[in-house]
């Protein structure tokens, strides 16, 4: 059976919004309006709002060759929703905007927004508003995430103190090794196009780069043990990048341990096979959407059972530069590498 | 003495988030946390929190061969912040996020953002947050703005009543018929751009057109008065169209009077000029970006001698249709035309 394909002027954009209203539910007590008027309604219960947004652009964060519009769908609310966690927040409402190009049928729009729907099942948030329109090239996704906390339980970048442990949620590099195996099979596809790739070995980087999981899980165990970070991040650009944000905006500095890094078992395989250290996609690959975050050592103890967390260093006072220690025992300066989009 | 031009990926992302940041300034009691962290944070005081998002593509909202980057910077927020005014709500804070191609430069950029900050300085609203990325055409400009009000003051689409009169803020048709200016300008510039324009006359649409304002001095003299409209909403899609959302989400059918709709008076010539009736473009030419509203007739004897408010109709029983009686007495029933960008 050939898949049908409606193109989206048939409906027009009160069209699809309302079939995106139809198929959304409400989850939270806290949302008074969803979607349907001029803007949507929460109601804090005297908590703390926090607001973060994140624009994807194809071409530049995705290629649609390799990531189905499920999972892209997931993913960009996944990385809103790791923003919150990284407050130290729990995620409530999202908003959702799409330019499309008339390259999308209806069935492509559903899809991305099946992914957007179970990523709200799955983080307990409301989908409430957003915009739809079309685009002349290709399709952009933007989210805003909006969430509640205490005052007194807010983490932002600047609290670290000399002496605070360093830790991390999960393990890091994994997501950029499953973006050069993606990109590895899209050169050997656009060769062979009857090539069928058996990417079983890759699934735990593959799932990590399309399916990433905002850390809500570890904002929960933090709120059962009563322990609130001193400072907190999510590793969106890799581990150094983040490490240096934390340090500017506290006033510290640092030293992390190469060894106590923690690298899954394929991340290490496979960097071997690309011959990169698995070190460097910890350092500087991004998109692992894990937590950096430091706080001092007694409350670490509270937390440290905890099999998800790694302590990786220390802070230090900001005279000691930020470094990291190698397993060969030197002391190297980390630098951000970061993304720059705009190169090209 | 030649423009200078300063290339994006000379200072990348986090220079260009430090630029934005540092000309940036916070002045809301209830900011907790503007730009530099995670997210951005608000006290919302004991207030209900209203969110609303629009997505602004270039060759769908906007021509940049007729839009001034700062008139574009400033209509994105005011647009915004007339959702927010539509539900008898305060803005707030705003999230801008940008995506943009290799054509624009940093002084391109920055001329943006001058338009912003004069917006947050007009509405007294901060920027607290948002995301610049790379396009791979053009220039997409994403803004959620997010406002306070009491529970017993919100506005929703849904509270108009039989009896309730219906209400205009300004006057209608103007921002349409000021893009046909515009745009029979850049045929006449394109086919001699030699042609010096004298746009004098038309300067009051083109006003409108390029740099609409969000109502919010409406709201403050609602909360002055203490009238709460039963129904309200912001005329972005053209009064028919939003007039049937009022009815649809209320249940109620309603009549306006055509001799009653607000046209200024550069409105009507213009549109004897260009051969549209003035009432259609009241009635279809969207991005007026005044209020809708309804309210008890005693209500409206509150506020009936603030000059910019014009009685247009009344609400009426749902059987009773949505139509608009004319100038020679006929009642036509009203259809929504809206935009559908996904056309062509």
């Amino acid at each position: 059976m050939a898949d049908s394909r409606t193109e989206l002027n048939q409906l027009g954009e009160f069209g699809l919004i309302e079939r995106i209203r139809a198929k959304n539910k409400t989850r939270r007590a806290e949302t008074l309006k969803s979607i349907g008027d001029d803007a949507a309604v929460l109601h804090p219960q005297g908590r703390e709002v926090v607001t973060s947004t994140d624009m994807l652009v194809e071409g530049i964060h995705f290629d649609l060759s390799y990531t189905p519009l499920q999972h892209l769908g997931y993913k960009a609310v996944a990385v809103n929703v790791s923003d919150i966690a990284a407050m130290n927040a729990f995620p409530v409402q999202i908003t959702v905007s799409i330019a499309v190009s008339n390259r999308f049928s209806l069935e492509a729009i559903d899809m991305l927004y099946d992914g957007i729907y179970a990523a709200c099942d799955a983080y307990n948030i409301d989908l409430v508003g957003g915009d739809t329109t079309a685009s002349t090239s290709g399709l952009i996704i933007s989210v805003t995430v909006i969430g509640l906390t205490e005052k007194d339980k807010i983490s932002f970048r600047s609290g670290a103190k000399p002496g605070d442990a360093i830790c991390v949620t999960g393990d890091l590099g994994a997501a950029f090794l499953g973006l050069q195996v993606l990109l590895r099979e899209k050169v050997t596809y656009k060769a062979n196009p009857d090539h069928q790739p058996d990417l079983t070995e890759y699934e735990y980087l593959i799932e990590k780069q399309l399916k990433p999981e905002g850390r809500t899980d570890f904002i929960h165990e933090l709120a059962e043990f009563g322990v609130v970070p001193s400072a907190m991040i999510d590793i969106s650009d890799g581990l150094a990048s983040e490490l240096l944000h934390i340090c500017k905006e506290s006033g510290v500095g640092a030293a992390i341990y190469e060894k106590q890094i923690p690298i899954h078992d394929t991340t290490m395989l496979v960097s071997e096979e690309f011959n990169i250290s698995a070190t460097t996609c910890a350092l500087n690959g991004g998109e692992d959407y894990e937590l950096l975050f430091t706080l001092p050592v007694e409350e670490f103890e509270k937390i440290k059972h905890l099999p998800h967390i790694t302590p990786i260093g220390i802070i230090r006072e900001k005279s000691e530069g930020v470094v990291m220690v190698t397993s060969t025992n030197e002391a190297i300066t980390l630098r951000a590498q970061g993304w720059n989009h705009f190169n090209g």
